[in-house]
């Protein structure tokens, strides 16, 4: 597990109503999402320190693995004893649900495993729905969740929640799903490409000797592409092709440069092809999410997914390339939580089916208020946003 | 030169305003286009054969070289006497001009040699330009140049020369442009991609140990692609994703397959790997220019460039991909002379820039008979379109 961030969270005192451990488990990635009540808190469920009664105050944590690795998560969940909900310390509570949220393609995969390893069900959500529910959630529940990337900056973007819809949601897993979302439970999967993630780590590790993923987008930091790509320049002596607007520095074709000499793969420094390797595919996926925002009329564009990882430079090409296409139209956008749109989905969608009566349109009815103390989250724009976090929350009842 | 192709051609008596040769000098390629009197026409420049005065009968040709090669591409020249405007019986025939029409990036950057080695100057004409100005006259003047590719089956389209225009021209070299093309000289570059025939050829070449693009395409013929992407069905466990209508066999991530296990490079078959990759390049090349047919209302997209070089996967995959985007309402189409369009616009750039006066609208004064002889060509849907032919033409004069 080498990811894990926390939201603190007042929850509902019902442990019924209590949302426990729910799983996205995608092709190379189990993310997963679970509460656990903060310590001392079970001797006073009707916790009302912030004005709230009928409140369980906890923190959601964020976790993953990679999905080769499942019995290393198999091995996490049963050693946390997740599947209690998170309320370790009351030792007589019945486990009244035996079935845990899931999505993703590995719910269905690797549902007998759960079955015989943990005697849980895997109850199926939609990996789309889940996708949605979950950015939906983040983009009106926490502040400081969505910024852009221009100019090397990270800079907050403040959510109207009136002027949320349309947008397009861009999820670069190990492929990528476009996802146009209108509201609530309102959305289609208008695109998608193979080249996402799954095609950087691959390609990556076929060319590399990288032995995982946050090692091959370290390495693209010392690389440089000009000695992979080939660029307008190289084609044209140096020129630019003024005529339609490309530069001598763009890039004419992307790993153009290896055609032309004798060189073989270990003549080049992995540094250099993991960097070009990240622009060909962040500018893809930029260019195909812009083509696709603009049939829609769509000005935002929301990327998320565990490929991007708050890394600069895949930030920095995936802005441009909106910029660039859509001569400063349209507008990429990334998430803080952005791997955990999926597993939040699932872990949100217990309260969706037990508590329909009660929540009716739940994202709305949620507040969630940053933490104005002396950590360091109380100024998001300083630190790296990918590391460990807990932003203070809480949940209010309608 | 792996390649060499013909046109049969009546042109115009007048030496002075009969074309000879015609480069385009890409990333990757130069592609030649020249022109050669048939033998013996010389004593006879009054030729009316075909029931037209004042033309000369011969042929264009097509050649190609590596960039990289150029020094070949020099000597090709200098031996085939073709500065000469293929008029290598008449030793008296002076040489007018003392430049060549050439068009590509190397035009500009390979100028300082031409004039060094052959003390010839290139005249540069605008790569967008000459495309469009070649791909019209294909369209316009050719028969059978125009097919669609469907469940395996090449199918000759017949042009309306009053209802070809507007169509998206896409050129897939080293790497792609998008052309939007109303007219004659009227089009516009909508779009392109750094990912293309060198991103095809350079990862292909760090990935196996081809010597050659033509080796690297050939090699795909044998490969399986499933070993190294992976589908749908290997997220979902064997499912499809029947709610978002992908299938178990579709291609989730491209590569994605080679993250999830402990081989290495070398465990992979290089068939394999290039038939990866080229269905990654060209789905990914079917698909923005879909996107921008959509843009513009455009229903007929014509792929030209050496890339495709006939090549019955990429044709399939290309085709596919624009009918699965467009749910059938935009068709892919192919074009047999495709890696010649630039090279075949400087060529034509002579007439339009010495005969404006008698030339107003050349491509509509072209008119091109298939002949129909004994040889293959009478029936082009027999044999592979990409191999050496020869199609008879009448130029005719206004």
């Amino acid at each position: 597990m080498d990811h894990h961030t926390e939201i603190e969270i007042h929850g509902n005192s019902n442990p019924i109503q209590i949302s426990r451990l729910a799983l996205d488990i995608g092709g190379s990635l189990i993310k997963l999402v679970y509460f656990s009540r903060n310590s001392g808190d079970d001797e006073d469920p009707l916790n009302d320190s912030v004005g709230v009664s009928n409140a369980v105050n906890g923190r959601l944590h964020f976790a993953k693995f990679e999905t080769t690795k499942i019995n290393d998560c198999l091995q996490f969940i049963s050693a946390n004893k997740l599947l209690l909900g998170g309320f370790q310390h009351q030792e007589n509570f019945s486990n009244d649900r035996n079935f845990i949220k899931a999505t993703g393609g590995g719910a269905y995969k690797f549902s007998d495993l759960f079955k015989e390893k943990l005697g849980i069900r895997l109850e199926k959500e939609d990996e789309m729905d889940c996708l949605v529910t979950g950015a939906n959630f983040l983009l009106k529940a926490v502040n400081h969740e969505a910024f852009t990337y221009l100019n090397g900056q990270k800079e907050f973007v403040q959510i109207d929640h009136n002027d949320l819809y349309p947008y397009l949601l861009v999820n670069i897993g190990s492929g990528v799903s476009m996802i146009k979302v209108d509201g609530d439970g309102k959305f289609e999967r208008v695109s998608g490409t193979s080249v996402g993630g799954g095609t950087f780590w691959g390609l990556g590790k076929l060319l590399t000797k990288c032995q995982s993923f946050d090692e091959l987008l370290e390495l693209s930091h010392q690389g440089n592409n000009r000695v992979i790509d080939m660029l307008v320049g190289d084609i044209y002596g140096g020129m630019d092709y003024s005529k339609i607007g490309l530069s001598s520095t763009a890039i004419a074709s992307s790993f153009g440069r290896t055609i032309s000499n004798n060189k073989e793969l270990q003549d080049y420094k992995p540094e250099d092809i993991s960097r070009s390797l990240l622009r060909m595919i962040s500018n893809n996926i930029g260019q195909i999410s812009y083509l696709n925002a603009l049939r829609f009329g769509l000005k935002r564009i929301f990327f998320g997914g565990f490929f991007i990882r708050g890394h600069s430079y895949t930030l920095d090409t995936i802005s441009v390339a909106v910029h660039f296409w859509s001569k400063g139209e349209a507008k990429a956008m990334f998430l803080r939580h952005e791997g955990f749109l999926g597993a939040l989905g699932a872990f949100m969608s217990y309260e969706r089916h037990s508590l329909e009566d009660l929540v009716v349109n739940q994202s709305e009815q949620l507040q969630v208020d940053a933490s104005s103390g002396t950590d360091k989250n109380c100024n998001p724009l300083k630190g790296d946003l990918n590391e460990t976090e807990s932003i203070q929350c809480s949940v209010y009842r309608a």
